[in-house]
């Protein structure tokens, strides 16, 4: 694993940024990212605003503060729900093969699954997946990419992976 | 079931638009929605121009004429194939799970499945689903995402879903 | 079979466009087509740059100089690998099941499957479809297409497809 992956993890809920509602998932993905051997260097809660979320993936990966960002929530099918447009707003290179995976794992257990609009993409040298909003599937979800996230960020680095590169 | 779910089945085929070729998905598209439990609100014949099929898939949305739009054929490697183009042109929201369930199922019967470029998406509170011509596809990729329709409609009116929201 | 099956490989790698790593996999993917029955009427190395790239797509499938375009390399997470996106700028027309239907397929075998970004996509009478660049997985990957290949290209030159189009 390389040295010390520095996750920020941005929970995106109108509620629970407004205090309304405890944010559950947040706390569950830095734990998980903790015992997995991970540095969670950031951890915030933004309401389901377009421009605000889509301004902190900018601040985050354009200031090199983390490695790989995980949002939860707003990746459903309600009005408010919009964190993968500001996601797609802010990333240079699409990584589809992430959330493809994810949702192939969900559809086994639960068919709304599918409902998941999860987008998975690359900014500067900076990962930003979403995950979805309930803690179980943001757990399971982020299980599904987690054996692949260390090469994923010694990749971006520019370290010499599989293909010999640079 | 949220009450009512209101579809419209748009058939997209030059052929049957101009009467040369009967359309079969058409009607059986709109039996398994009736008997589901669904209201098959609006059923149309539009040749494959993607300038008709984006004001018709506008009109429909922006009206408020139904929660679900399902069009069947156009979306395959014919030159004349432009039913996702037109869809992509007007989704405000991308929902890619709902056409990479259809297409892993449809993979285990058929080679040449990987082929349909069907996409899916929201437009204001409407989803439009992209489904194979073929009246055997379109009935088995429809039959794949159903169970999961009645919650998509439900967060689309806005209605509390599994992550609390709003 | 259509008669004829034209393709081209480009290998896509910094490295090898200086001369400073052999190609394997654009050697390898050309004996699978042409074990397969097709004709391999081009095949280059160009360096992971953006326009290069774009430019010579355009010149193929402008030109009519190939049915399908495989390029292998550039797909991953590197600070270069930039053929998605290269690609993703020429394509009229994308084609998202055969990518998903690749790494569905590796993902059986490798996590690390699920870092590629390939995509696949239609350029006026073209196919254009990325594969990795080790030549394992780039075999692997065109595989898993190949039984639909010959009815893609049939669909792109007009002919008559399952639905009785055009």
């Amino acid at each position: 694993m390389p040295e010390g992956i520095r996750f920020a993890v941005l929970t995106i809920s109108d509620r629970s940024s407004r205090g309304e509602r405890a944010d559950e998932s947040g706390p569950l993905l830095g734990r998980i990212v903790f015992e997995w051997g991970g540095e969670v260097v950031l951890s915030e809660i933004l309401p389901d605003e377009r421009a605000v979320i889509r301004a902190e993936l900018e601040r985050i990966a354009d200031g090199g503060l983390a490695d790989v960002v995980l949002t939860t929530g707003g990746t459903g099918f309600a009005p408010r729900d919009v964190t993968p447009e500001a996601t797609k707003d802010v990333m240079d290179r699409e990584a589809p093969g992430l959330v493809e995976a994810m949702r192939a794992d969900s559809q086994k257990k639960t068919a709304t699954a599918m409902l998941s609009r999860a987008v998975a993409g690359i900014r500067k040298a900076t990962l930003i997946m979403n995950l979805p909003g309930s803690p179980r599937a943001a757990r399971e979800n982020l299980e599904v990419v987690l054996p692949a996230l260390a090469h994923a960020v010694e990749l971006l680095r520019g370290g010499v992976g599989d293909c010999g590169k640079p």
